[in-house]
């Protein structure tokens, strides 16, 4: 796939540059790494890694990249010694790398930091692109769909567990019993949204204090293990509210029509459009920074957002998209509710991975 | 700070991109966010955050900037309508934000990505520097390193719990006990190594299978809350084994001969020098990949690892500086040995935020 992509550029390498907090550099190299390392991929389908030293037996061990280089086999350790600049003696060892792969032109992802861009440009013939594995990343493996169900599974018991032991005073105290009850099964949540009162009309306010009529809970862990995520939202009731219950109910019909009509080929935008006409139906107005404020959804993996967006766009969504779908409304004079499952794109329909009852009142 | 640099560099602007999963990016904005947002800063003091409009609200309640602008304030919708490519409308506004303020010359961080940089570089002067903050973040502030040492003591609590209760027969029942522990107290390890046997002999290997006759336990840390990480290593013996314990003999006086000489002015190239010189006169020798392959310690703080590096390098160590000491020996047919403390530089001598105890045997 790369080689073809790097012959539609009329390329002969690309250079991607990242750990594997970085999602493109993970799905291109299968490898875990917490420092910054070198992915340079040949239109003849080679590919190489380029590692400390220390890193040189557990690369050749657990990356997919065919050839693993140490630096010091690079003759890095002299060059510093040599220049006494660290990245000026890296750039210094790709540069000998490129030429000697007799590169010509050279690719170079849009998130390349710019100290590497400027330097190979005085080298070689280059191209800005997009990064080909953002867009490869978009259709999901059966296997990978397997990982993001995997996570879904842990959400939606986690969720569960919540309801049936509900006896949190806090937003804190919910947000802690969660991300902990997630930890302890392998699945690491952070920054979950417990939110209650008019503070849930902003829909990134992670939430504090009393839990009131309603807390908003949204959840996207991903596993420790094999890095891909979940995304799922509840709105749940505990004591009255008729104004917020009014919402959630024009929120989960909103939501369900846009489930309804997620398959192969439909553009991402008819479904946002069709979710912001059911609000307008039940006479909610957007304006003025309150309302549906946000998106319809996104594309999830080893990323929590990535692409597609499912907003004001069009894009084709295609078999094998993983997307959530998230309405939510949001009046700073009464507060926020959202429902949001993670779905799967078929060829007919979708399939919802997070199936959790959505009317919850404790 | 930042507007003196400017001047040093007779530029108007210096832009940053990214998430708080960035340092820098945190450090300059204290602001929590997943998704990367824009700050700039001018040479007359002022900055500017661009976010999203949803989260303009919060980065007002919650961001140490000056100035919090949604990307709708600024026209993104209307741009994003007529030219259909989220990151064009993006970089349309950051050229007028930028044109507004009259920008001559700006400042390019090295890790900007290379598409912000190749847009920016067209309508202004640009140079490409050092991220100032990288260098700002290497002398701690005391709230800093009273966060360091909160990160600390919570590790330190964990080894003596580990100890206590030491009842692992696998190096993955002992990492999944470190990190959940730690995880309910409010802290984040991933990939903590726990690693046995002749597998050790690889620094980077995160540790698999039954426990031996020791095993290397190195946690490293970060507050959920506060963000700052500790970084701690013992080496623990369970069964005899000479030649393992006369090489962490070694490698213990090593860490201390390092860690006495730690104080404000010293060079870190001669504390490294010093840690190879102490092994050495042991008669641990390093060649072929094997014996002590790495540096002897890094900067800690909002990441793991940071600036300054306590290795091959000429750098001077200063008051306030936080670095690890962390000296080890590998051979793939015996195994490896590693001992560390996080300590804080002082005028006169350097304070160990892990004081624990050594020699471990159980």
């Amino acid at each position: 796939m790369i080689a073809k992509f790097l012959r539609e550029h009329d390329a002969d390498f690309i250079i991607l540059h990242g750990s594997s907090k970085n999602a493109n550099f993970y799905y291109a190299t299968k490898f875990k790494t917490s420092d910054p390392i070198t992915y340079i991929a040949g239109i003849d389908g080679s590919d190489i890694l380029l590692v400390p030293e220390m890193e040189k037996r557990r690369a050749e061990r657990e990356s997919r990249v065919k050839e693993v280089v140490s630096l010091n086999d690079l003759g890095y350790m002299e060059r510093l010694k040599e220049i006494k600049d660290a990245k000026k003696a890296y750039l210094d060892i790709l540069v000998s790398v490129l030429k000697e792969g007799r590169c010509r032109k050279l690719l170079l992802p849009e998130e390349l930091p710019t100290y590497i861009s400027f330097e190979l440009m005085k080298h070689f013939q280059v191209e800005v692109v997009k990064n080909p594995f953002t867009q490869l990343r978009m259709i999901k493996s059966s296997s990978e769909i397997e990982k993001i169900r995997d996570t879904s599974n842990a959400v939606v018991r986690c969720v569960k567990w919540v309801v049936e032991n509900f006896n949190f005073k806090t937003c804190e105290e919910l947000r802690r019993a969660v991300e902990l009850k997630l930890f302890s099964e392998g699945y690491l949540a952070e920054n979950t949204i417990a939110s209650s009162g008019k503070a849930s009309s902003d829909p990134h306010e992670i939430g504090r204090g009393r839990i009131e009529n309603h807390v908003v809970l949204d959840i996207f862990p991903r596993s420790v293990d094999h890095l891909y995520h979940s995304d799922f939202t509840r709105t749940i009731f505990l004591g009255k509210n008729p104004e917020l219950e009014e919402m959630y109910e024009a929120v989960v019909d909103a939501q369900e029509n846009a489930v309804g009509m997620i398959r192969d080929g439909v553009d991402a935008r008819d479904v946002h459009q069709r979710v912001k006409d059911v609000l307008n139906g039940y006479g909610f107005k957007t304006e003025k920074g309150e309302g549906f404020i946000h998106s319809t959804g996104h594309g999830i993996g080893l990323e929590v957002h990535e692409e597609p967006r499912i907003g004001e766009l069009s894009v084709e969504l295609k078999k094998g998209m993983v997307v959530t779908v998230e309405p939510g409304l949001y009046y700073s004079e009464i507060g926020g509710v959202r429902v949001e499952d993670t779905v799967v794109v078929r060829e007919k329909d979708c399939e919802v991975l997070t199936p959790f009852e959505k009317f919850l009142r404790l």
